[in-house]
């Protein structure tokens, strides 16, 4: 049998992702196979097409770290999930098909009160946020949090589980209508075009700076990052869209005993984004089925049109996540 | 009662160094007073006696980061120590002095097998390697690390430390007297006049890079070191000698998942510098009771010929530390 899927045969622009048929994918003894609802889009995304980040050994050639849909077989050596559960999960790539196989251990029960396209928002987000700001930059619960790009899905989720889990948070945007977003989500929302953000997260925190510092710009980002930051702060780098070299001054990080991390999840052996996804399970699932945190979308599109849903997350302007609708 | 000290009164150039007297320091009740034998010599005292690495609040103005000597005096809060033991110390400062008063949880015993002058190499050089190596850096037994300057104080003890511990060690110096003598210490030596350490480091391991790299050079090392990083690698930089700001490219840190550090010790807070002091105790102390790491001392020069021992600090060549006699 053979199912959809969008492919990219070649690397470039929107226009070289077409429909496509591919193998119906055969699951391992410890995976599951799922039909696929809905593909959540990242900006890595974007870059897998345009020729960079390409997909780890082993991994489907086309794109897609995340998905949600019903699982429709379970291998032989899977615990806990059964045909038909509502699922959500992390894929190393495939996603933008009607039927992925993943690892057991990447899965995750779609989320109560969540629709079963909207829980395709959820994988990629919470797993970077969780294994970033809290795994890794052990935000605690009276520091400050500075998310550069609010309103993207993983500014939106950093922002809600960071403030249910009492941190202050302070994040860029580019808008004032996105300043007003990100604060109902309740953070302190900076228009980067008309603020300074390293005078302004110092006088919003008394001098002390911002102890975690989630960044998806990179480049001539990080000695601002590493001005705004508090003594003892985590600078966690998840992506580099501006493409720049970064140079800054040691002797300040130094005096500011702080750290720069540069983590991508998706290289990572599976051991530990099972770990992450059992952290995401048991740490942001729950703030979720309560209700303080929800999924962002921006729109859903049909998968058949994810080469029109490439040029509008290209354009940027969007809150929250681009999803692709399967069936 | 007042007693002899190396002043510095104005910043500039090893001449500004002199003797004078300062009072005899009164000890809190949770100090111990010191009668100082040797005060070990750091390169930060070279960047305080020109003006910059100001001394934190409260500390003797006077340079001096660590000593070794006699308790003379111990405040009623004090347990564990008595008047005679004979101790080194780490310091905020006022170290190049007859008499020193600082806190009991500073104070470490000398080790067996170490005489009391060369016990005053030991404390910065410590808590230096098992604060950033060990206890931030987690240096495991089965991985390498990559010191800059490897026959400095603090790369002496890295290399021994790290030996000892079941690590492989490469280090960097600038001779091929230099390389022979980390080799007798048994870490792999490089002479960065003639090799490449990003290439030399891929070579000696592999592919595979350095786990932890402890560097006091800083600058344009910076990029070379993430390039000769491991996946989930750790830079420690611990000195910014070179004073250039350092600019490397996000993208790489973020594909091997790594992380850089900036720290110094003397302005962390009192409890953080005891759990060092602490470690240091726990872990270090054994190794050099047992022999298996013992302090290199360059040599020892009377605490009057101060300005004469910056002169040839300055002027490099040496292998382990200088310290000053005081008795």
């Amino acid at each position: 049998m053979r199912v959809l899927a969008i492919l990219n045969s070649r690397s470039g622009g929107p226009e070289v992702l077409e429909a496509g048929e591919v193998d119906d994918p055969v699951p391992g003894s410890a995976e599951v196979l799922i039909d696929v609802a809905a593909a959540g889009m990242n900006h890595a995304d974007l870059s897998q097409r345009a020729g960079g980040y390409p997909p780890p050994p082993g991994a489907p050639a086309w794109l897609g770290m995340e998905v949600s849909g019903t699982i429709a077989h379970v291998g032989v050596d899977v615990v806990g999930w059964s045909v038909g559960d509502e699922v959500c999960a992390l894929l190393p790539g495939g996603g933008y098909a009607e039927r992925v196989a993943v690892h057991a251990s990447l899965v995750l029960p779609r989320p109560e009160g969540v629709s079963l396209v909207d829980a395709a928002a959820l994988p990629e987000a919470a797993a970077t946020v969780w294994s970033n700001v809290f795994m890794l930059g052990e935000l605690a619960a009276d520091e400050t949090l500075l998310v550069h790009g609010g309103t993207s899905g993983i500014g939106s989720m950093a922002i809600q589980v960071a403030r249910a889990l009492g941190a202050d948070v302070i994040t860029t945007v580019g808008s004032a209508a996105k300043v007003s977003f990100v604060e109902s989500l309740g953070a302190r929302g900076l228009n980067y075009h008309e603020a300074d953000f390293v005078e302004e997260v110092k006088a919003a925190t008394d001098g002390h700076g911002a102890d975690v510092i989630l960044d998806l710009v990179g480049g001539d980002y990080l000695p601002r990052n590493v001005s705004a930051l508090a003594v003892g702060g985590r600078v966690m780098v998840i992506a580099n869209q501006s493409g720049e070299p970064s140079t800054f001054a040691l002797g300040s990080l130094m005096m500011k005993r702080g750290r720069i991390h540069g983590t991508t999840i998706r290289p990572r052996p599976l051991a530990e984004k099972a770990a992450i996804i059992a952290g995401v399970r048991e740490n942001v699932w729950p703030l979720i089925e309560g209700g303080a945190v929800r999924p962002v979308v921006d729109h859903v599109l049909p998968l058949a049109e994810a080469a029109e849903a490439h040029r509008q997350l290209e354009a940027g302007g969007h809150i929250g996540k681009f999803l692709l609708r399967v069936r």
